[in-house]
């Protein structure tokens, strides 16, 4: 039977996931979409139900599943409230704007002793990464030692200040370094170029693995994610994000996506279906809440210890529910 | 409401689409597999029910919609039987093996008066197609002169003789080459290389521009399908096919898809997901039964003239249910 | 001790012959250049002396060796009157406006008995040829079948007219088809675009096998040569001419050079060299005078014969000095 | 005249000079070759004279000019050797073993008042990093603010041990990043992976950029350098080092070189021909005495610093002599 998928938040990515639903998702349904301001939710729902309060949307029957894509200081409180009445949750990153909200999220879910969170890290199922990931599982680069990570942004809205860079875009590194590695971070320094950008983050894992990464937010020349893992005996990269190559005006070329979204429409996409799927089989896939506070955690540290040299990141003990 | 699919056919393609109904695409499930072998038809349904006469299955009343994925023999009369009862038909290529079953099928949706059938030539709905495409009616490269295909497969399996290559491969690029530039064939010639393979293929449209296409079915290497557009101003070409780069044994590439299934895995997805809304909606979208009744006697005329030097097509005039 | 070269002809290749001697060719130096505006001469001269009749130069005990870069009508007989006092020459293309023309100097060195005419096809000497040729000779692709030419320019003067786009640029690629095929060409049809252009050309050698090839002469966007060799069991192809890629105004890409002289820049000079080397040893190295003959008769029975269908084409014995 | 140079040492970089000279440099000769074993000097030196006393070569009246590719121990003293018969020096890098003795070199220099020494940092005539830094000349990219660069050797020999990887390998990074950024080193921060590879090293300039290298030694699957130059709105990167690209079993790839004599093969020549040039006119090009000073001098302080964290660099005040 198609599941009915509430969505909250009907901004960016809430308006995306919604039409992820209604137009190209197999065994779900947009069932409802929920936004303080009435119109963008009318028009995100399409035929949907619309809501005003998030909590409503929760508690609805008809309402068998959560997207949370409100605003980040939302996101700990909603899926607390979807776990209170027990139901799955894709919840948007970050897990919460600060480790101790996020935490609680993870102490609820163990607390109900099963995991109904999938952290919406959608570059898990973005197909480049996949298949540096897959090529490392088949042994073609031998162990990995050190992975490469670039994340530049063409630019960023006025509000994003402070330790954003690090909270709100450096956690996807935080997230895919700590999954394609299979390991924790353990310490992290930075360097910063005039300007306080770009910022170079290099980070060791608990095998000592390097974690070198550039972000960049005012990189101006478009919205670009690189990343290279090294083995002992090869590497594997992104190929250049190109379907094809204009030859004009001198130059060969290809164009960059604006942002994220059309950068990974097809990962949106593919998570979608897969926590769908999920949630069909009971089966939990994808990042864990587990993950988005590690991820959330990592970064506050590390925004905390910029001033400093070296920064040495703790976490608690992984809770056996996400073994 | 869900549309319930049948799906004729459980071979390579039939299973693959009776998997995307199953697994990933909205507003649609897969109602029915049907296939004359039962644990064939059973592995594909899944949960679905299971037919062993195509005609009973689209008889059935729970049957909103077909897909068609028998073997070519039998395309035209299950699309015709399909267009008896008014259902729509997403029907894989070629339209029939010879052009004057095909022509039967426009014929028939002719006299019905709306169009019920979408050919599967799934190439419209790839990525790299739809960008060259694009980059073509954004202006970028000026009026489009000549278009460079290249076809290759790493061999084909014994039955595959004959006219085949023609018939059943390229078919392939004589459809996305009408649909590029948007005009039709009037003229080919073709050169074979030693032991009759590659052939070189240079056909005229309507307007002069020229189609220059290699067709290599024992290319050994790997699928590979290439293209490039010629403007007056640029040109467009895809990009290589890869994901991600492998840096090893002292080379750096990528590997090609074994054959068309995973090259052209997310264009037959987005293939059976607008075919679906086209249902929805009742908006035509997609290849039409007069595109595969071209792009079958187009083929059909070349491999006939295969001796002689240049071959004059010819076509009848084009229905106006498909203006 | 260092061979003294006269260059004939001081305009743009002439000019940059003479600079290769002058600046960066071992075993050499530039000693005259001729040219018949007495200050285009000396400015390609520097400390040479100048000439500002030909056969002066090539009767002048201080010159050793003559590079021929004056105008094509002038080659042949230039060539002649080299081979007359015994000098060796580096003769730019074509050998003459005329294959007739072009045979008096096979003819010549024939009856002279040893080989002093290299002709300019400098493709011979690049690096992305070379690599190809390579591949083929260690066979990584197996038996080659096909070649596929691309051969753009992004615009020609106003005397670039008639069959010139055959005789003067599509010769490059008869003499490197030749040269990586090892085979002579048999036959050949052309198609022309509206307006005469792009052509594509389809020439079939004496073993079968196809070389097609695209010649557009105003293709606007930039200087573009590009080839892919296909064998029964894989291909090799010229990588992009980039050698660093750009990321700005969103896109990446690298620019193409402006014509020829930056392009093959390289491979001139390792013409030049090889050439100084073969006079110094008396081995004789690169395309012949019979070369020479081979690629301007082809292009002039392709050209006589664009109107028809396909040309049969036909070439005198090779003579055994050739072997 | 031509340049009658002398190269010392006949292993393979000495030998390769050897052959340049011998081959492909205009306006010089190979004079002589010195090497302790006299079977390797006749052939490095083919019909030049050989020595096996390397202050014999350098004292010789026909040696004009003197190229220094012998062990690295003794590249100081032969070059205080040139400097005292003010000879011209093209010396292989590191300028010395140790700072110390490498700031003799350039006390030498300084003293005698005119710069005859040319260090063999061959990547700063590469083409692909000369198009890095055109690119960045031009504004393409606005104001430089961060390199990365990646240096891959496929292994190692024995003797290559200790704080070779820094003090031998890196020295490259450090002299192309000063050149590139046109700026000082002064701190830098290294953490190595498991076993003591690979390295991540970064330092800071005078202007606050970041320099970001990964030095991997043992990489196995090939000789691979890169580098990317990122400023405030773009970044220029290093194409694939690929002429051709091979289709064959199942893959699309290029090779990559042996070693630093394949990959940087032209830049060797560019340099031998631009320091023969230099010489003929007496107007220093390329690295001085003082670049190869502090290629050595930070290159020692990081090794020695590796155990502590971030180590801030010093280099003396620049002489004047190299403004």
């Amino acid at each position: 039977m198609s599941l009915g998928v509430g969505v909250i938040g009907a901004g960016v990515m809430g308006a995306y996931h919604a039409r992820l639903l209604r137009d190209s998702t197999g065994g779900a349904h947009l069932a409802a979409v929920c936004d303080a301001d009435p119109s963008r939710a009318v028009q995100a729902a399409g035929e949907a139900r619309t809501f005003s309060d998030p909590l409503a949307l929760i508690a609805d029957p008809g309402i068998r599943a959560v997207v949370i894509a409100s605003p980040d200081a939302t996101h700990a409180p909603l899926a607390l409230a979807c776990l209170r009445v027990g139901k799955p949750v894709l919840l948007e990153k970050p897990i919460a704007p600060t480790a101790a909200e996020g935490w609680q999220v993870v102490e609820a879910e163990v607390a109900l002793g099963r995991r109904l969170v999938q952290m919406g890290y959608m570059r898990r199922f973005d197909g480049a990464y996949l298949e540096m990931k897959a090529a490392a599982d088949k042994g073609l680069i031998g162990a990995p030692v050190l992975l490469h990570n670039i994340h530049r942004n063409p630019g960023a809205p006025d509000w994003f200040t402070g330790p954003m860079p690090i909270t709100n875009s450096f956690v996807h590194e935080i997230d895919a370094s700590r999954w394609l590695l299979g390991a924790e971070m353990v310490s992290a320094s930075i360097h910063a170029a005039p300007g306080g950008e770009p910022l170079m983050i290099t980070m060791e894992t608990s095998r000592s693995e390097i974690v070198s990464s550039e972000v960049f937010i005012n990189a101006a020349y478009g919205y670009h994610v690189h990343a290279e893992l090294v083995g002992r005996r090869g590497t594997v990269a992104m190929a250049a994000p190109a379907l094809a190559l204009v030859n004009s005006d001198g130059r060969q070329g290809f164009g960059f996506p604006d942002n994220w979204v059309p950068r990974f429409a097809q990962a949106y996409r593919d998570q979608m279906q897969a926590w769908v799927r999920s949630v069909a089989t009971g089966v939990p896939i994808g990042p864990s809440a587990w993950d988005g506070f590690c991820a959330t955690s990592v970064a506050e540290q590390i925004a905390r210890g910029m001033a400093q040299g070296r920064t040495q990141l703790v976490l608690p003990a992984r809770p056996s529910l996400y073994d």
